[in-house]
């Protein structure tokens, strides 16, 4: 689909089906993610896919990055501390996920910051990522039409994003994610605006980090309609943060809810309580 | 002892008491863990020993690693991302825990199904390990009697590892942990069934990984009667973490509960608590 | 200045009435912090950062680490978990900060008891550290008066360290924080002796280690007054642990109850709950 032509609009109510069909799929097939993630997250990343139901896996090795690909149900691949060992493994999973057809997100942390990660980035896009998941500057920058934020924030909002994200989905193929205060989804045909979450979701490290990941489970048991599973994942993952963000007196109360909305989410509740602009 | 031999039991208020006993000498010896573990749990698995009494310092880069085991009262050595400087590290750790005479465990996390890891096991079992701790499909891949599970979930039950933790306690000497909803110990003479816990345990990532740690802390204290030592590790575990789950809303909070227990429970608590099969 | 001089004392008011100045400007300008810090602590760190309203990006690769401190506003180096390829990223963002004046903050983490970070540390007193933060064996390591202490606990009290923090005025320029039950902060011609804190700040990893993180924040806003920016970021930490510990059952919930409370704190609090000796 060209950014030239007109966007479509999804009903509200077909995402909505969309999601709770996928999070049941997730509950009942448990997909095996494989991450290749930073040192900040690993930790919160794997207990988001647990309790929504998937089965992680931190395998970010050279050699063993591939053997795992070539078995996982999907794959992150996340370039917040991408040290040098990390780098190849990451060059192998992705080049094994295409070979396999394993759908695979990619998220560019501070991409248009730094010029490892930056570099790296721009070679992935030949592996297809199915995903790719960011802040505003983030895919600015990756879109190669600005430079980055500031360290880990967005410079821009997500409005500022939109022409860059339609840029991406034309050279890539991907759907693209862009996260904020409201969370753009497009396919570069059809726009989706969803605006559930909460700010607590910035006070937190791994916020983005992880819905990358949850992206990865949904696309693993939604391969066939990727613009909806990426829109399940931020769906189920910001609808649960909101939640949370009601019982929490601050940062660390807030995290520990959310792990437990995220196990605990009806599809009732997200139908019930999702925002699509 | 030979797997071939019948094997014995021991009374259920012998393990107990021995459990009692070694809990109130790592609380009052506070013994130096040395961990050696994966990227995704060091946080938990620090904390863990933290809140039980020992005292953790995850040293893993080589030169300094040796120097660290020649100091500690026990080690863990787990392969969950092993790195390459980390897999020199954990050489050099388990050659020197073996020239010290430290007690040492060995987890090896998704071996069977990942060559770099499954090979760097197989070696590690020539440095004697006072303890392995798997899961089924990790033991019986260690054993040499079958592939492993789908990534770190089992794909086999204890009961179908039994004859594999035989063999490799007769292979190593080593004292054999099966964890799972009953936990298997055994030296391959005398086998011991646990049956506390909570399902949660494998609702948070580290589950596993942090009782390795714990196994080597109470190994440290209890090195003469390794079977009771590492029986009693993972009775204080499971038992803490079956009453954190009482008070659990989900994995978030059950994570929180779950350290509050370890750093509060009594020796008592346990004796009234324990399932020995 | 020198240690042979007599030491002055700061009127308490001071300290506070800076304490709260450098918390509002912390949360008004949230300066963005490049930590290099251990594999066990970083989530802790980068939430405790982001509680106490600053911005961490853990950047800690080879070129980029440079190009980031260029543009950061604080640096904290901490040598927990010394990893090759870290400790290359290490001295550039040493050089780096020397070179942009970028205030940073050096954590020996278990220096004097492993040649690896002994070394490493030594070296970076060249950069000129704004701040050094240890526990009491660090820095009488660090200074050349005497070996470490037992992995990452301290084998002296605060008191032991006295001298041993004057020497390394004197020899560095930088501010030397001692952490303990009390903690001492001086530049060499003035001491501060807080006594704020709980117990409960030993029974977690990373308690130590996001102090080193917070203290960088405090002085990328009050680069001109060090020692009182370095007493005000102790002052904020551990006054909020201390309010923590009140509303925890062990060291999980105060884990949690320490992040909302370091997001929460008012300078009002601090001033009423501050013990300075």
């Amino acid at each position: 689909m060209s950014s030239a032509l007109s966007r479509t609009q999804l009903h509200p109510s077909t995402v909505i089906y969309a999601c709770a069909d996928l999070l049941e799929k997730v509950r009942s097939t448990t997909p095996l993610v494989q991450c290749v993630t930073n040192s900040v997250v690993t930790n919160m990343t794997a207990n988001a896919l647990l309790a929504v139901g998937a089965t992680p896996a931190m395998v970010d090795i050279p050699i063993e990055a591939a053997q795992f690909t070539a078995a996982a149900d999907g794959l992150l691949i996340n370039l917040g501390t991408p040290h040098e060992e990390q780098r190849a493994a990451i060059v192998e999973a992705a080049t094994a996920a295409a070979a396999h057809d394993t759908p695979w997100v990619l998220d560019p942390v501070a991409v248009g910051v730094l010029s490892v990660r930056t570099a790296l980035a721009r070679q992935l896009l030949n592996n297809r990522p199915t995903a790719i998941r960011g802040n505003p500057s983030e895919i600015i920058a990756l879109a190669g039409a600005g430079s980055g934020g500031r360290g880990t924030d967005s410079a821009h909002g997500v409005d500022e994003a939109t022409h860059a994200a339609h840029t991406l989905c034309d050279a890539t193929g991907a759907i693209i994610a862009v996260s904020g205060p409201r969370d753009l989804i497009t396919d570069g045909g059809t726009d989706l605006l969803l605006a559930n979450g909460t700010p607590l979701l910035t006070k937190i490290t791994g916020g983005g980090c992880a819905l990358g990941a949850m992206t990865a489970a949904f696309l693993a048991v939604g391969r066939a309609t990727p613009l909806h599973a990426t829109a399940a994942a931020t769906l189920v993952y910001t609808v649960a943060a909101q939640r949370a963000a009601t019982r929490a007196s601050g940062p660390g109360s807030f995290q520990v809810a959310f792990m437990d909305e995220l196990a605990d989410i009806a599809p009732e509740t997200i139908a019930a309580q999702a925002v699509i602009v």
